[in-house]
């Protein structure tokens, strides 16, 4: 019996691992479509984003379940509790990206990202996806290690942030204000991916040492 | 022993709502320190985010207990499992009435909010605050009849966002760029306010009623 929950335990993670997996796609196809105006693939995401939430509902049923029908001891309960956060976190994850895809497909034919700024989102993208890459691999492997690059990696996501602000503000901004006001939520979509990155990161130091997230 | 789990649940769903009454202080005061550039408030707004954290961390570490002392029961789980989740949304309502108050502060002496804007914040800040009041009754009085009510205030919530939009993308927005991308944030925040308060109605129909909230 403690085995199989242990094996439910391990298909949740694996699980929770396909979630990253969606949203990491989710996310390189909204940027794909906001960069290059892709109509069909912005209203791809928009209803693959069903599919994260899918997924979701269905795991939350099995924490559920998996609570209700033995009670976990002290590093599997760890597992349990922290996989009801992560699965909010993954859900919001999956939103963001859907936003992303919104905004591409409001100003279709037209681009969102002003040419001056395609740069700066495409680097934002890059780190962002880097990062749910490194937050689904900790997933995949029990890995802590990741957790310290993940860090540098959201630094450096700021640091994009704070260079894009600067653009929008400093009085050399030549577009439209619809253009700031776009990049401006744009910017806050992919920080945001990054942020929740960093929290399931943080999440599975918690499962893995037991050391506190919070 | 029974009685004591009961005992304990109720107490940590009066600490939920603590934590509501908190993050509707916050928003309050957030939105006073915004609309008359009130730099120490924004301040004590910054600062006292700290407490709803703390008292996040405190009840995360109550409701694990919870689950790794007894094993609760269909309904008191499904009470545990809701906390946990409604948990990491009070928290975030906090930080997003931290970052309210962070504009304000990054803006002083001036107002982030110009004159042409300041109703169309209060209106949003009003019905924000009303939805928070709303989910923290709903905690309190274990009542599920407040969730229609918190539904039709966010959809004023969404128009009064839609209005905003409007003003600022009209071509009719006549001051500087930097004021439409703080004010594009700033209403992009007291709308993920509300979405949380929605959430936690939700989450408390299920609580009360056990009708699936995803």
């Amino acid at each position: 019996m403690r085995d199989t929950y242990r094996e439910q335990l391990r298909e949740t993670m694996a699980d929770l691992a396909r979630m990253v997996d969606l949203v990491h796609t989710a996310l390189a196809d909204a940027t794909t479509a906001l960069l290059t105006s892709d109509l069909s693939l912005a209203e791809q995401v928009i209803s693959n984003d069903r599919m994260i939430d899918d997924l979701a509902e269905e795991l939350e049923k099995r924490t559920f379940s998996m609570l209700a029908r033995q009670a976990p001891v002290a590093g599997e309960l760890r597992t349990v509790f922290s996989a009801i956060r992560m699965l909010g976190e993954l859900t919001r994850m999956g939103d963001l990206a859907a936003h992303v895809a919104k905004i591409a497909r409001l100003r279709f034919p037209a681009c969102a990202v002003p040419d001056t700024l395609q740069d700066n989102f495409r680097q934002m993208a890059d780190v962002a996806g880097s990062m749910v890459a490194d937050a689904g691999a900790m997933l995949r492997n029990l890995d802590v290690d990741t957790a310290g690059k993940l860090a540098a990696e959201d630094k450096v996501m700021d640091e994009l942030r704070r260079d894009q602000f600067k653009s929008l503000v400093d009085g050399s901004w030549s577009h439209t204000v619809e253009a700031a006001v776009d990049s401006a939520l744009l910017g806050r979509y992919y920080e945001r991916i990054a942020d929740h990155a960093v929290e399931i990161a943080e999440r599975m130091v918690y499962v893995v040492t037991g050391d506190d997230p919070v």
